[in-house]
């Protein structure tokens, strides 16, 4: 995506010292307006006021926050301790933080001067964002020849929830990121874009990157999805994933799992497109996933953008409904295996999805690789 | 309702002279702001800017309209043509309007004086109103025998799409009447109210109309429906209708044809509460149900409530999609009659739904009468 508008973050050296540039993710879709952090404390804020968010980006957001210190010679370990803790919950924030900040401290104890550890940093940090970025491009590749496998016919109309793009990762995402291998190689028809209840991630995110993308695409209410089904306008399901369970179930933004039941109705494959960090072998099922409850006001109310860029949950809140109104709002739902027909991750694409190509996925044995060479799995 | 807060209509008859009251509609749920409408024009605009609306409702309302001309004096045929055409795709108004000023004009023929035939008109006003009253409560009594049926355990945890109480209704209305008759007897758990995008109207005004009656309720996002089917927390699922083929198949508000195949998958009951006049003998089949295409911008922007009350839909628009975005935004959904568990009508109910049971409703034979006694045509 980076050659086709402003990437969600960059490191620049500009002649007054290194930068971390971030795009300010609260200002969208109406501004492509750029964050300039010079130090930890203005990476922090971003990162607090969500101007930079989703999971994998946040790893390496924090992984050049902790470099940022390192090149210009201030303490690490507090600049490590201040981003690892910026958003409590953020398991990758922290992960790319301790691994930035390990190398550094290899290098310092290796008998490097500050300016060779901060190097050393640096390239840490280049090298999560790089990583990162080969994972979006690998499972884009395997994501388009399991389409090109389902439906040769090719031209297809994809429809998809929340958002999975670049604004979530260091590459060109997860599911958006075979979106956008289709559309370049001149098979997507179109995108249908979940607005995505509550909190809007595919009209105000998932819409921005495809306009950039320039792809043909259209937003619409959640629940039209049924009648796009029902017309015959969807080929397939394509989502990401924010936890998948040992037996393959999927946990993903709520709303997901009707998308599954209305997609098996009419036989339309639903694939879900995650990297192999977000199969967690210590959940054994998806009923062990603990569901987040997110405040009733989500619902409640409309939150308007914030025009000070101070964070786009700050805003001020319209009432949709009465005041006191009790809401249900599960920030994600769990799709049992039965109705996934695929998982694609950079190793490998899981088909059928069962405990056993789970763990075969995540095991480090080289017969996997044999097997998975043409990107299916089905054992 | 009535018994329970502000009516959506009365007709008044204070010192001044007549007039008809109206719940101004497009300032809930924060406002039960009454609008009182003392000459033709009043309410024609109350009708334009959506101050009242709901299919027959706006019959009744139409229907008040007339008499109120005919009762003060004025010009009726003129009223009548001003009223019919307020909104013209609007059927239930017209028919509505036409009624009363037929049995104004009948009274005048027979040589009535216009005081005379102002009362005749006012009268079939009422007994419009009336009628429309007693097949909400109708509706209500089988629709619960049906649940009865269904569910002998009770306390049950319903779910409701859009809006289908008072406020379309000159009586407790169809779905909601039910819930509401449910709620009465002890017998309503939870009423889980999908907030119906993009208009909102499930968090709008279905959660005032629960909230006024003291029903437990919470409002979700339409794709958290998914997880409480998931999680067995809907017992079944009642809306209303738009329209009925002569198939059985529903036309309703966008996002009902997605809990019909959820309620399937889950083995819940489905169940269509609408009065006899939705049933559309003139349309065969599902397929040939036109479906609105309505606005881009109800989905790509939100519009905030209109504090001047000049309407609902002409607040100023939040956009919450990239400019230009296109949009794909069906006003209804059609369920075929294979998802409907029942169809409740005044008449009876329809359980299992097919083409023969639809057209044996419809016809006025004394044979169904006795058929139906139970409130259920096993047909």
């Amino acid at each position: 995506m980076a050659d086709h508008g402003v990437p969600a973050l960059r490191w620049e050296e500009p002649r007054e010292g290194p930068v971390l540039v971030l795009l300010d993710q609260t200002r969208l879709p109406a501004e492509e307006a750029e964050l300039v952090c010079a130090d930890v404390s203005a990476l922090v804020a971003a990162i607090r006021t969500l101007s930079v968010r989703g999971a994998p980006l946040l790893g390496v957001a924090g992984g050049y926050g902790v470099a940022l210190a390192a090149v210009r010679g201030w303490d690490v370990a507090d600049a490590a301790d201040r981003l690892a803790t910026a958003r409590p919950t953020a398991v990758n924030l922290g992960a790319g933080v301790r691994r930035v900040e390990r190398s550094y401290r290899a290098a310092v104890d290796g008998g490097a001067g500050k300016e060779r550890a901060g190097a050393v940093a640096l390239a840490e940090a280049r090298a999560l964002h790089q990583e990162d970025a080969e994972a979006s491009a690998r499972m884009g590749e395997l994501g388009r020849e399991l389409l090109d496998e389902l439906l040769p016919t090719g031209r297809l109309r994809i429809l998809t929830h929340c958002n999975s793009g670049i604004l979530v990762s260091g590459g060109k995402g997860t599911a958006f990121g075979v979106i956008t291998e289709l559309h370049r190689a001149g098979e997507l028809r179109r995108l249908w874009v979940d607005e995505t209840r509550p909190l809007l991630q595919g009209a105000r995110l998932t819409a921005y990157e495809a306009a950039r993308e320039g792809m043909p695409y259209s937003v619409l209410a959640d629940s039209a999805a049924g009648s796009l089904f029902s017309a015959g306008e969807v080929d397939a399901v394509l989502i990401g994933a924010d936890r998948i369970a040992a037996d393959g179930s999927v946990a993903n933004k709520v709303g997901s799992y009707p998308l599954a039941v209305l997609a098996r109705y009419h036989r339309v494959p639903f694939v879900v497109v995650a990297p192999v960090t977000t199969l967690d072998a210590a959940t054994e099922r998806g009923a062990d996933i603990v569901v987040e409850q997110r405040p009733a006001r989500e619902v409640t109310e409309f939150t308007l953008p914030d025009p000070s860029g101070s964070g786009a949950e700050s805003g001020a809140g319209v009432p949709v409904a009465p005041v006191g109104a009790d809401a249900y709002n599960p920030a994600f739902d769990v799709t049992p295996p039965e109705l996934v027909t695929a998982i694609v991750t950079e190793r490998g694409v899981i088909s059928p999805v069962t405990r056993e190509a789970v763990a075969e996925l995540c095991s480090p044995s080289p017969t996997r690789e044999s097997r998975s060479g043409n990107g299916m799995m089905n054992s």
